[in-house]
């Protein structure tokens, strides 16, 4: 699984990976064509009502996993830091989801809002490598996301550090310059990954370099906003928007592996 | 609590109640001014990959409605069937939900697709207002919903053994027949509610008799095209759709209670 997941990565446009909260929305990714998918931190957390990046929904996200894991595509899943100081447990926590079928994982170098380190993804990333070789493990570096360090040089030097260690992509959210986007491709010898990036289309962003466009909690806040519109249009005395039908809705989820 | 989610039913329009089925979607509902919200079992089961009407959501409902029991609205609980043909266990489960803070519970006469004998509704719903009179019961009849018995007479009967039984209200998804709607709501002395209907306004509901309007499943379902709309579309090349900041939805998540 692994092993083409990593394919997907080297096609002529970027891979994009759309991100799932829940099964339906994954199927509905599934079914829309998508060979992968990964899963949302954000959607995932506040779901439950907590703020994204707390790191308290380790066991969310597996059990999520679990139910997107039995799906017919790859699967990638965002957890965070790995909800660990310590590289053993971070190793030992991916290894129970890859042992569901999950074919990666998202790791990042922030915890509670702020940089840390390099060398304690770099841990970990090195600890995840060794316990499961086949995960593929993308390094999330938070210098543009949290505006702290946000510049090449330093991004450039986490994502060495990372590769070094042994990951097989490099995520950076918030990165949108063209002119950095192509330095930092050029510079890393694994495969970027940028959130989608408004005003650079999938063509453009492959030819800067990009390898994976995640669509990150897009689709999930989008999904937010359209709920609220249901409930507002209703009460506005506009006709209510369209959807799936529940009979149709119904059928999916009994298409559900 | 209760008694002036009581009251909402007594407004010049119908109550516009938008179903939920985990935080943000509550928030938004609560932050676009809504006073009562419900929660939605279509979107509870099939999040976590089952169909609507299985039955077997009875604990992901408790966690759903102790999280939305926190927020400043009333909150009325979809609990399909009571997960129980024992009156006496849905009477426990509803009194658990009501020390939550729970104001209203949906009970519906069907199981599996299929109508029940109105008997056990009304069995169910005498045992929770004995064990907890302060709860909102909402009777819902799924003659229309199932095409079954799907008649003017057959569902009053079942709505008047139901109120007899000391139900605080009717709801008949899939009624949607003007002259149909007219006669229930006037031979029902308990507020009728209906799902959203296409074509009638909450005014003209509100003409027909109709006291209370739940979303139902449609936000839920809005919410999922809405996602899968968003990957689509970057694949395609188009533009991505806006939707509410990353920054404001979390602010949106730190401001729940």
């Amino acid at each position: 699984m692994s092993s083409s997941f990593r394919a997907l990565h080297h096609a002529d446009l970027p891979l994009l990976l759309p991100n799932a909260w829940d099964v339906p929305s994954a199927l509905g990714f599934v079914e829309a064509g998508f060979p992968a998918i990964g899963t949302t931190s954000f959607g995932v957390a506040t779901s439950a009502g907590f703020p994204d990046g707390d790191g308290v929904t380790r066991e969310a996200n597996a059990v999520l996993a679990a139910r997107l894991a039995r799906l017919p595509v790859h699967l990638s899943v965002d957890i965070e830091d790995g909800y660990s100081d310590d590289p053993t447990e971070v190793a030992e926590y991916v290894d129970s989801l890859a042992s569901l079928g999950v074919a990666g994982v998202n790791l990042e170098d922030s915890a509670a809002g702020h940089l840390v380190d390099p060398t304690v993804l770099a841990a970990k990333v090195a600890a995840v490598k060794e316990r499961s070789p086949d995960v593929f493990v993308n390094a999330r570096i938070d210098t543009y996301w949290f505006h702290e360090d946000d510049t090449v040089p330093a991004t450039v030097a986490r994502a060495l550090a990372y590769v070094e260690a042994g990951a097989d992509g490099v995520f950076v959210p918030g990165l949108t310059d063209p002119a950095a986007i192509r330095e930092i491709a050029a510079a890393v010898p694994a495969p970027l990954n940028l959130l989608i990036t408004p005003g650079l289309s999938l063509r453009e962003l492959a030819d800067l370099g990009v390898r994976r466009v995640s669509t990150g909690s897009l689709p999930y806040r989008a999904a937010i906003d359209a709920a609220v519109h249901v409930a507002t249009a209703v009460r506005d005395g506009e006709a209510p928007p369209t959807a799936t039908s529940y009979a149709d809705a119904q059928a999916r989820i009994r298409r559900y592996p």
